[in-house]
């Protein structure tokens, strides 16, 4: 059937997707979600059908094409396309089957992520698999296939090195800016280590947003590996790169349901490691009340399966539970937390005691494992490195290779507004909780103001009296520090007995 | 936070959407799928969160409404609304908890269907429910409470009479026009039968597109009550009131993948005939290769899962397996079945043979299931009001009702084109295939084309010659009787050995 275009110039997000009008696709015997052959000229593609009442956005005898479909039809209003009906994809049959509760195969995983990843399968289609794996739980298997799966259909770092290292951390954990202390350490060792980081998405800040405070984190794969290569390791914003693309896909059907499928977590931290390469992982899983993992069960349940999963992926893993019960470090916010590294890497009395101590201890790890320290030597190598300046030395480099600057901690100007809390009890502090100081400093305005967030000045098991200074929160306007405030006075960050 | 309105002038289909600007959300730490409460002056409605990327679309510091929303909350383009962050409503737990393998219990099952039908919940969410109950399959008490549950969600007809009868068939054998033989008898016997009927989806020709080509079939609740005091009975498209309106949208998101769970058909059928107030229900299974049903254990399974359901919904429902290996009757089309009907209605030897057969048996069983004819008895008693010439006297009178008028049926006209298919061998008449008559007649234009379709010469069983005239195709224009000949070409829709 000849159809005329109409360019809807919206994009439809997750499959090509054409739309017909009612009568027109009643005519032809097509519903919502068949699959139809456009051919427009030389070009052809396959889309999805969605079908509309209203005539005047679709009218009889046109087609309706969302943004994507026009470009790759290469087509625009008024032209003439010829549609016919196509086969659905058999990843359909394939999520059908996981949804009898069948195992699937390598090739079926892959053809399902492969069709997710190339707009081929609608939401609902995602929805159902996503389903299945939730209530058929995935084998080992699958979930080593699934990873295989969604690193092929995504861009991947080749660079031809042995060992190379990587950490995780499962997040949840206020100021813990671990990475970019472990990373110029690890790397001064003489270690590889292509980071790779992600922005915040509930918190008031990500790696990535925090190096972003001092250098670019956005990179080609080609600029990654020209920063590896200068200087063994790179602060590079993931989402930047095509890693494992897929897992976006799933993480926006999954998000309505609060869905948190293990297999599917596994295999989308793990296909982001093995994309760089990565040969030695080292994984963090804080553990505590107001962190991600709130209970011992589940955190040794994760321990497990990732050393499992990552035996059978071949990536030489290390998982530690740490104590994740409050904030590590002192700022919480990108500037905050740049400051809180740049003072522990330049020795800085100021510098958060226990955030230097977990990073030497996890920097110590990685250097034993990429054999670089003997067991149980590594965390002393890590502070000579760190105590040297060599360090430092090292992340001033990358930053430069990224387009930054390094600078005096002290030098840093926080957002123009704060305001303080203050104790009106005395005692200790006995829980500072994670989620009620993130939630004020994304309320003040962190992490899209740079500058706003909070410091603590005190931490965990520290005195106060009635009239101690607790916090300090920043922000770059008054209304908005006006809300973080109210939070703040409503939902009590400390507890002090 | 306050947003200006864009209203975007396209309905959103499933749920209430408002969609923001990603910068906006972001700042909000409000995701995808999240709920919003809108406030505009007087009115307030909850969204859900549809997030863009579009500066054009949505800019910063506006709220795009689509159409449902624009008109719940009575604003336009340009007036302010408050928003704040809603709760999820409460269905989506009762939705994770049947994905968890637990049974819903009937006030969790109400809140669901009620969400749905209120555009509270979206597709990706009403497709972990269709998942959850395909993968952990309904209980009965499920499919009850499923049932109360489609019926407390429309509109409902209240007669206030015992018996009301009502007959349902499932489908997929052409030409099987029994309902508009058997709805005057059993009226005309004096039982009450308010018919709704539906159009044709994947047909040639629903009982809907039939009776229309005499007269109107849509009325509101109180025209169909008008027409059943009058009448004792009705033809009524059962789409134009709002039975169970919860089933189109399950639908919906099941098509995609061809799911076909039988909970839900049987809760789909039955909450549209309790609806109507039905006590007594016949359903006709035709059972063969080409029907919808074409193994013998499912046609039992559905026989004893229909007994059960209705037992528990006090429905009292008799169930036959009948053959539905090749059409019954001899048109196949809006017009042509009508014809078939008239002949029959009329007593006139052209109509056929094995139509009037299967109505009057089913007219029979529903004579004894009321209560107007003995135990065996009941065929007989139907034949006895056919040929006397009151059942057509009552079908007069039902179509004169909806705004028609009966004709003779040789008066009536077929589609302009037409061309013969002729058989190139002798023998028998083995088999006739349901699908593919079903497929040329729409290929010919039926239903839309009301005249168009096919005229079956030669039926299961008959003897046929070289040159014998095997079926006619009627359409209103050369091009699609041309693709409905190809059709009838290639694939063969008799066998003849």
């Amino acid at each position: 059937m000849e159809l005329k275009v109409k360019n809807l110039e919206i994009a439809a997000g997750d499959a090509l997707v054409a739309m017909l009008n009612y009568e027109d696709a009643h005519h032809l015997t097509i519903f919502q979600g068949d699959r139809i052959l456009i051919r427009a000229g030389k070009n052809n593609a396959v889309a999805v059908v969605d079908i509309t009442h209203s005539n005047s956005l679709v009218p009889r005898g046109t087609i309706g094409l969302f943004e994507e479909l026009t470009q790759n039809l290469n087509t625009k209003s008024g032209k003439k396309v010829f549609i016919s009906i196509a086969e659905k994809p058999k990843s359909i049959d394939y999520i059908k089957k996981k949804m009898h509760g069948e195992k699937l195969n390598e090739k079926e995983m892959f053809s399902i992520i492969s069709d997710i990843v190339n707009m081929r399968l609608t939401e609902i289609e995602i929805t159902y698999f996503v389903a299945a794996c939730y209530m058929n739980e995935l084998s080992s298997r699958e979930i080593v296939d699934l990873t295989e799966a969604m690193i092929n259909t995504g861009e991947t770092l080749a660079l031809n090195k042995y060992p190379i290292m990587d950490k995780h951390c499962i997040g949840g954990v206020a100021g813990n800016r671990t990475t970019m202390i472990i990373v110029p350490i690890v790397a001064e060792a003489g270690l590889i280590m292509p980071k790779t980081s992600s922005r915040a998405i509930t918190s008031p800040a990500g790696t990535a947003d925090t190096v972003e405070f001092l250098a670019n984190v956005s990179f080609s794969m080609k600029g990654m590996k020209r920063i590896i290569e200068k200087n063994n390791s790179c602060f590079v914003w993931g989402g930047g790169i095509n890693l494992a693309p897929s897992d976006d896909k799933l993480i926006h059907v999954e998000r309505p349901m609060s869905l948190d499928p293990v297999g599917q977590l596994l295999a989308s931290i793990l296909a982001k490691k093995k994309s760089v390469s990565a040969t030695h992982l080292l994984v963090d899983i804080p553990l505590g009340k107001g962190a991600k993992v709130e209970s011992k069960d589940k955190a040794l349940m994760l321990k497990k399966m990732f050393e499992r999963i990552s035996r059978l992926l071949k990536i030489k893993t290390k998982v530690i539970i740490t104590d994740g019960s409050h904030p590590i470090g002192r700022g919480v916010g990108p500037a905050l937390e740049a400051r809180d590294v740049l003072y522990i890497l330049t020795n800085n009395p100021k510098g958060s005691y226990e955030l230097r101590e977990k990073s030497l201890e996890m920097a110590g790890i990685l250097l034993e494992m990429g054999g670089k320290a003997k067991s149980g030597c590594g965390k002393i190598i890590a502070e000579e490195i760190l105590t040297s300046g060599r360090a430092y030395k090292r992340f001033s480099n990358i930053i430069r290779s990224q387009g930054g600057k390094v600078c005096d901690p002290d030098s840093i100007r926080m957002a123009k507004h704060h305001c303080n809390i203050i104790s009106n009890l005395r005692g200790r502090v006995s829980h500072i909780d994670n989620k009620i100081i993130s939630k004020i400093a994304r309320m003040a305005g962190a992490p899209f103001d740079k500058r706003a967030g909070i410091y603590l000045h005190k931490n965990l098991g520290e005195e106060v009296h009635r009239g101690s200074l607790l916090y300090t929160i920043y922000s770059e306007s008054k209304q908005k520090l006006m809300y973080a405030r109210k939070i703040a006075d409503e939902e009590k960050a400390f507890e002090i007995k």
